[in-house]
């Protein structure tokens, strides 16, 4: 297979690994060659001048750089080193073979829901962010519940007390707030859930509105509250204030090699091959 | 106002009701008397023959009643004797402002959701039936767990051992599924819930995917199984019997009146109005 | 070692082990010879004449054995096949050094709580029962809900409707309890687990109770329902039928050789050892 | 009936009730001239030397109260003055009523468990305090997971990533343990409830675990970690922190009028008695 072979759109590379770990070093230095066999060119600056980001490492890495790199439109691909990730899918052992049969032009794209995001403080905007996994309003450094409405395009939703809410796109239902008892989104479903976080009352329950909905959530009560987004980025909240989420026009591409399945990840992620043996019955 | 303003759309209506209750065959007189006045013409056989279906009673004869009339097309509107239902949501008290609203053209038209289901057996077909709420896979009489793979569009999802699995469309997504522990499906969101009956391992959670899927279920291992739809229809499934399920191309129509909201409703049944006290911190 | 050094509490010796396993039968076989060799006798006419039980398969066939035996008070001590059981604690690879401890006096032995239960009907008691994992009321071969009230000394604690209830000892908590979200009881917890199934309340949530407690659950409203016992005993009950339920005065006694960890059995059987690797924040 | 009729425990009486509440001080002006009508001394320092104190307030109030005493065995008997609290389960309209019966010598005392905790950061005790509902490790202010290994008696029982972990009495068995799904413990169970925050696995599960038990949590892992006790006292935990907690040899002495009932207080608080009606079958 010659140079010439390389798919257009995916010409400019760029990189991406986690510093400091021997492991990933020794892929990327694997990679870069590979890439250079196949006539790439491999991005040096800032990876949002690239066709497509390679990112080798665990979701946490590939979180980070979908976050930079969404409003360039840059496709990303990614390679784990140990498990499989549900956003890097191709094995460390597969690497070559997945990536090469990318550059073939053999690859499946797959946009994913991303909201935008903002806090609203009197009639002003504080914070313009993103959320690729989710948004949280929650408890702040002392612990204490906090006490918020949602709503849903104009329409009151409730009012609970409790340590939050999470609001998750089908990416993010499988991170934080399936911790929570939220439900699993497949990615073909528009939908996001809303997910309390420890509700003060015992008859509140996730629900799963349209992703074209604008979200609204007002903190009514609190001494302290914070905003996460994605699970790194915090932001603290005042009583009024307003987290306003709605779909964004872009979106987060991934690329998958061939043979990419979902639920196939699924499984391997929440262990769902393994069965408990039966203890109900005699045996 | 006069008669010749009545919605052209619903000039033949049918009226359905529990039979022996007292307090609906006082409501159902007063509706008659009320359709006449209004110069409507009351479907005295089938309901299938109807322009508009008015039930009176509570979402158990809802239910019966969209599945009679699914197949004609026939919509339908809910009005209840008791608390308000997540289906008939026109109170005892405002049922004549209700329906004359509708009368008058003012209404809208919600469709819901529908599955196609069949049990295959060999290679035969020996089930075909529907369900507005929900299939259900369960165990039968001996009260002996099953065994079970689900699949969607040919692709292997899980095998899972329980009572069994519950599939829910929007609509049933507030009904058994949700006691089962299911997701709430605002019924805007275009997907269907896989919720599993009590699984025999601690990763089993529901799922969300798209109402375009094909639902495999097969049953692998069971003394004795039974299939049933919206609550009250019961099939004995034998191992190897497939449950297969699909979106219908018939909907649920149903008819609000003016003023109806979705969330009021959820609110209302799932009592998320009333919130516990705190006892979490000094008072 | 001379076989005098057999404890002599455990001179005779049953075997018991699901038949027309290859493995099982291999197993036995071998723990004969074993047991020959250290002087023991072998019981070969009814096990409730026998000082030990040892048991060769699942926790089901341990669970059948303990049923069995509890009247007699004969201890039971269970070598797992395959994967360590909750109650066949002693590995394949193990069971001669484990028995032969135990053999040599070296064990711990372990009581666990029993259910007495009976059914009654009008003034009558229709079935006399014991439960060592839990007692169920569900509903039957319809699939309609039941309803039922249920109190604990004679003191009315609530009335639910749904798919029915367990009641679950702290042996039973980590078996079909489980499925039911209920709680894991340590066996030194002196209580009981009381677990709805699908209650029509969001509100309902398990309650772990005394184990003094005489617990009754009256059946108050269903088409069919069940009394389940130990997951293999299934009795029709009626509308009016009451199960009472209270410890009984005999306990299954299990042994254990040194070394044996109640966590360590629970991490294994749960995989509590395996932890989902993070995808919450960046990695 | 005369002062001298009142219980020789009960004479010296502290009143404790949340200030600038007009309603609070009402009830508290009125019980200071029933109480001076019975012949109480009403204690008007410290209620640390009193024999008996009312609380007038919430379930948090009483809270604050209880810990206050607890050292020096003060029974506390609660008045609510809006709906029944789980501590506070004297109504206002009852007040005079239930009080005086108390004062006769009627009513029951109960003793409720209570955790002696440590925070230990090597070799030394840096935090002694205590908890009446639950101590809870939690994540701090900047949001990020926390990981963490559980012992109990020495004996290693999971280590867990998540937003942390509360140990809960049978008492805070109904306050924030119960958000986070944990079980009931009735009272009289004499039991810790160990319960996951938003596991980062899906088969974590409630563990209870014996109130014998000396239970502690390692933080192994945090960026930012924060220990809590009974909701409003907060401290920073470092990597390498343990808390320990055990059973405290003094309790809590809470006293009831007669007719108090633990179910018909927690039916009245979960709001038990209020049964959706059923939207699963025809109606």
């Amino acid at each position: 297979m010659s140079a010439a072979a390389v798919e257009p759109r995916f010409r400019r590379v760029a990189l991406i690994g986690k510093l400091h770990s021997p492991e990933v070093e020794a892929s990327m230095h694997e990679m870069r060659g590979f890439l250079a066999s196949r006539g790439c060119e491999i991005v040096s600056g800032s990876a949002k001048a690239a066709d497509l980001a390679i990112v080798i490492g665990g979701d946490g890495t590939m979180l980070v750089a979908a976050r930079e790199l969404v409003r360039q439109r840059v496709p990303l691909i990614g390679v784990n080193q140990g498990r499989v990730g549900f956003m890097t899918d191709i094995g460390r052992e597969d690497m070559l073979a997945g990536i090469g049969a990318v550059l073939d032009g053999q690859y499946a794209l797959e946009e994913r829901t991303l909201l935008d995001a903002e806090i609203r403080r009197g009639g002003k905007t504080t914070v313009k962010t993103l959320a690729l996994n989710e948004a949280v309003v929650g408890k702040g450094a002392q612990g204490r519940l906090i006490e918020f409405e949602l709503s849903i395009d104009g329409e009151f939703v409730y009012k609970l007390r409790g340590d939050g809410v999470i609001v998750a796109t089908p990416t993010g239902s499988t991170a934080y707030a399936l911790s929570a008892q939220g439900p699993i989104l497949h990615p073909a479903v528009p939908a996001l859930a809303l997910v309390p976080l420890n509700p003060h009352t015992l008859s509140a329950r996730p629900v799963s509105v349209s992703d074209t909905s604008v979200i609204e959530i007002a903190l009514v009560g609190a001494l302290d509250a914070k905003a996460h987004f994605d699970g790194f980025l915090s932001h603290d909240m005042e009583e009024g204030d307003r987290l306003v989420l709605r779909r964004s026009a872009d979106t987060v591409r991934f690329v998958h090699p061939p043979g990419y399945r979902y639920f196939a990840t699924l499984r391997e992620k929440l262990r769902w091959s393994e069965i408990l043996e039966k203890t109900r019955e005699p045996g």
